[in-house]
């Protein structure tokens, strides 16, 4: 019987995410979800996913390949033709954003639910403290959980749970270690898979959240970004 | 430039909408779109879908694979252990309902626009006529256009076209034989790919609806069905 499923990329934000349901929902009844979607730190990501599954001692894991994402093309993260920029450009919706990718997480996750019995569809995405991705907002939430009550059998009664959304990295970086969630298993640099690059969006992002929480990062940082 | 993508798996509706899409868009604005998810009839589907694209003379083509959701199941589309069912049975949705399935191909769809600057997803979604697969309701495909809003870049404006939606199966062949659809070129069989069955869902209500319209099926059926 698993009553939820954690969208889990191996990032902090997923980590964290994955902390709350486990303690909500018991490390017996969530099932894991990763998905790899061809982009650069893929294999990188996928260590994390199994290290953090393995720290919870979730058995019931998929994951699904949607490579044809890469295909697709159109950012940074799949294109290895985009540069990863620094963080602190000034793009709207910056070159890292995966067209539409969030619906495709949703997606695979509400046909695993649809068919485990599950009711709760756990994501990590942050709004507030973010790069502004189009499809991390509340709004596209809400939205989608319409989509999922329309589209799946009478009953399923599966909902979104987006614990995060409205909170800062620092603030998620306290969740985390007030939950004691493995955050040294944690990886979310956009570009590196040894050292995380410390310059990149989710770098910066993820370093000013562990600053502003008066923490240490547990992860190591190339030098340069090690400030 | 491609003004719009055609979701085609080559059955009749998809065929058929993708007729319209050519008539409307001309066969130079257009993107044809085929996703594999482990169904029963990959292959055969994968032929209709390439012989239907040389038809048109359509070069921009994806072929996108999903088949973790042949690893998901639940549906007798995608595993083996379950039957397909011949027409007539009495549940609410059919054991033929694969879990949330049209969601993932408009997901596919949508990014694949974003990234080419395409305004139209065109997908042969029936309401009236159909087997009553939640993901097949139109209200399904209008909730689903306000996530593709919210969820997509700023201006990118991208909508649902489901031409088909509340027509009736013969409607949908006399529309094709009027655009000279090569509707021989199409598989609908849930369940072989040599000849067509006759008597799963697919196949009984598109022989109905070449009936009803007066018309004889191009494609090759097993004896038992073909009556």
């Amino acid at each position: 019987m698993h009553k939820a499923i954690v969208l889990l990329s191996g990032g902090l934000d997923s980590a964290v995410t994955a902390a709350i349901a486990v303690s909500k929902e018991g490390a017996q009844n969530v099932a894991f979800l990763h998905v790899n979607y061809g982009q650069r730190t893929e294999a990188r990501e996928l260590r994390s996913f199994n290290e953090l599954s393995d720290h919870y001692g979730v058995e019931k894991r998929l994951v699904a390949d949607i490579s044809y994402l890469k295909e697709i093309g159109g950012s940074a993260l799949t294109d290895e033709s985009i540069d990863v920029p620094a963080h602190g450009g000034t793009d709207a919706v910056p070159v890292t954003y995966v067209p539409f990718r969030n619906a495709h997480l949703l997606s695979i996750a509400v046909s695993w639910a649809e068919v485990l019995g599950a009711t709760e569809v756990y994501i990590g995405a942050v709004e507030e403290d973010s790069s502004g991705y189009p499809d991390c907002r509340e709004g596209f939430f809400n939205a989608f959980t319409s989509v999922v009550s329309l589209g799946t059998k009478p009953g399923s009664g599966i909902s979104i749970k987006t614990p995060l959304i409205h909170m800062r990295k620092s603030e998620i970086v306290k969740k985390g270690l007030a939950l004691a969630a493995p955050l040294r298993l944690t990886w979310s640099c956009y570009k590196d898979s040894e050292l995380a690059c410390g310059v990149c969006d989710s770098c910066a992002l993820r370093l000013r959240g562990f600053g502003e929480a008066g923490e240490a990062d547990p992860i190591p940082y190339a030098a340069h970004g090690a400030s």
